[in-house]
């Protein structure tokens, strides 16, 4: 390696770690992480107060209502944070914007962090407000389906939160100008659908945090790696496939239309 | 108090004052107090009938059939009144408008009043409409679901209203340049979730006008304060909460981003 | 009457005349009332469709399957057919049209002719692609529901067309700069709404030509007067009040805000 | 045969060959046909899994659950790929755009390949993924309903690819100024409501590739014309016909407003 070369890769390590430094210190990145916080908090208490019913007198939410339920509900947050946090309120899009280079490491770390204690915040929120007659074995918890196996469940995580990434980065992509109307909606609809096309595989998790509150209350990690493998390796590689291969930048790089 | 403050707070009231009686004086309080009437008289004919059923013959409408129902005539009486009246038909909606100084004080009581004049109102043409085999004990009233206690049903309602709250006024923050598409149907899909997700707990009301038309035919109030405090302490908090921690003015004001 | 009254009542007149017989001898008039024709054929097969069954083996579709299949098929033909006819495919929807001025009487005429033209029509098609097993009494009629009396679902109809119209002329409404995103599909979640609304009730029809289709094929005009009176009578009105009392026009004129 | 017109036949073929050769040669091309690919492997894996349920203890998913993952999955591979190839994901999408003259016919076939070969790729990998309790009869396939002849739903699926290709290309026609919002999410909303449509007849397929992937899998293609020439003929139909009659630029032809 000759020392031009080594001179602009320590340039390059000291303009990163100086990148990661501002972002840590910004009152910008502990307003963001709030704002994860909260939003996760939300999404939990939401989805897991949807799914609740009485055991004896009641009736069992359909998959439309918890389709619909999910996917709006992401359409709504991601519109209500964009300004703030960008309305992540999902490891599985925070690791998207990582591996295309959108936010800082640091910044990702305590995006997750947040997640994952607004997840356990919302389940003790929504445990407290509803009455132990609604609280079902496995109580908040998305489990893969009768008699699917969890490399199955696991395959399923991985491609809906794949297309998750993939679809949201192609919408996010600057060098488009043929978008209109609200993105985040066409983002929750996507959501509605990954729900309704694994429902009776994996559930249609697509984000660790969410499972992963339920699972701390209980104290029941047998299935996280499922929900955490599937989501953070397929939306991370969606988000990169697209930004590589597919993005109106890669595009132009390699000469097509 | 130095004699120039004074000055200043007198001069402060003076307007506060100037403000509030133009405002009582003016035609268009008129106007905007009547479609708040024809608004809400409207939703309880609609979200009360859109609930009815016959005992014997019928089935009872589903979770689906409710919650689509009462977000989609959000989004639309929004889109219809907004230049008229702004379209609340809600006093947890008009109180955010009146803690972030969006209307005065006359205004919110007046659009209140003819909030609940049009629920009853409404709660009169749908009985009348309706076959009495359709009217089912509580008929018209949103309850508490199956073992829920009122302070669990009145935090429901809190945060439901709260998120309500918070978010349009998010949708509505004037320095915001990324909301694209329809705004009040953004809102109605928030109402959709929220109606989702506390469907076996408060019911989704988050409205008091609302239930307290169908309140005032049966002369039953035994739960009134859960529907009253829940949406208007949860909508004035997150209407506030907003415009002081997350708006993009408070953003700008603590040198965030 | 003065001379010159007169004379201008006359000026009036013949410009009255000028413009009937101008739009009569248009070649657009014909390709609209044809596009009329089609988007009402359409409409019944569509709607008749949506509701078929089979008698033993199948399950009846649910409210939910028919109010989305209904409002949205409104957004997509408005959408669609709006360049060509203005995408009426509702007589009630045109009267409102006539009332404000936006059409001519014979182009009411023309197309209230080919709307109910086309609704025969697609009563004939739907027929014969599909099996008489799912062919059940009253095939294609929308009726009163159980209980409900005649005059009962006369103001049904009228209460959910006159928000029909209503709304549609306030999203129309040129003076407003305020809407966003699509308006077909806002008008779409409309008809969702109004169908949810009166489901058990009037059965949510809002459209005359839609429910005659059927009535001719089965000779049973007992009901026709409910399902004419109301939407043409409720329709108008809406379009009449909103056009008079709300719109940014009216509104300037009486000097608000 | 005159000379002049011999030659100016020569001169347009020769471009037609040229035009073919440029896009045949064209990297583009190839990354489009693989968007193809990818888009209808992930259409099938989303459709023929949001059908799959345990034969014994699982419950049927209910005709809204299939009939909005169906449209909403549209709405979004259409907004993900529509920079990339178009999006088309389906045989009689393409053949719209050969019969106007959207696409060369070099294209046109490349694009129904690959395609077809994402059906089947995509059948095969959620046979993989589901556990074979939920392989029923005719695992994946869209049939007739009950009593329903084959003529029967080849005209169904004609006349509900008709209104999609028809709509489609009057939502494209670059001479409209009226369109506003997600053009993707109305064409996803027709999808709804042609399933909704033809739920218990043809089943609402509408895309010949979709539905030959599961046959192939199965080995069963005596339905295979009814889902072939109904959706190409209706789509063809469809985008041809608004497009010397309806559209915009033919309007202007023949002098209409």
């Amino acid at each position: 390696m000759s020392t031009e070369k080594k001179e602009a890769l320590k340039q390059e390590n000291k303009s990163f770690l100086r990148k990661e430094l501002e972002d840590l210190m910004s009152l910008d990145l502990l307003r963001a992480s709030f704002a994860e916080f909260l939003g996760v908090m939300f999404l939990v208490m939401y989805g897991v107060g949807a799914g609740l019913y009485h055991e004896t007198l009641g009736t069992k939410p359909s998959s439309v209502h918890i389709a619909i339920e999910t996917g709006f509900f992401i359409a709504v947050i991601i519109t209500t944070l964009s300004t703030v946090s960008g309305g992540h309120v999902n490891p599985a899009i925070s690791i998207g914007f990582l591996v295309t280079g959108g936010i800082t490491l640091s910044r990702f770390f305590f995006y997750v962090c947040f997640q994952v204690l607004g997840a356990i915040a919302g389940m003790y929120v929504i445990s407290v407000v509803s009455p132990v007659e609604m609280h079902q074995e496995n109580f908040g918890v998305i489990l893969p389906g009768t008699n699917v196996t969890d490399v199955q469940a696991f395959v399923c995580e991985a491609y809906i939160t794949f297309l998750l990434d993939f679809a949201m980065f192609s919408f996010l992509d600057s060098g488009r100008s043929d978008m209109a109307g609200s993105v985040p909606f066409i983002i929750g609809i996507l959501v509605v659908v990954n729900v309704f096309s694994t429902w009776n595989l994996s559930g249609g998790c697509m984000n660790p945090a969410r499972n992963f509150g339920p699972m701390v209350i209980h104290a029941a990690y047998d299935k996280a790696w499922v929900y955490w493998a599937g989501p953070m390796i397929g939306g991370g590689l969606g988000a990169f496939i697209y930004d590589r291969i597919f993005s109106t930048r890669s595009m132009l790089r390699s000469g097509g239309s």
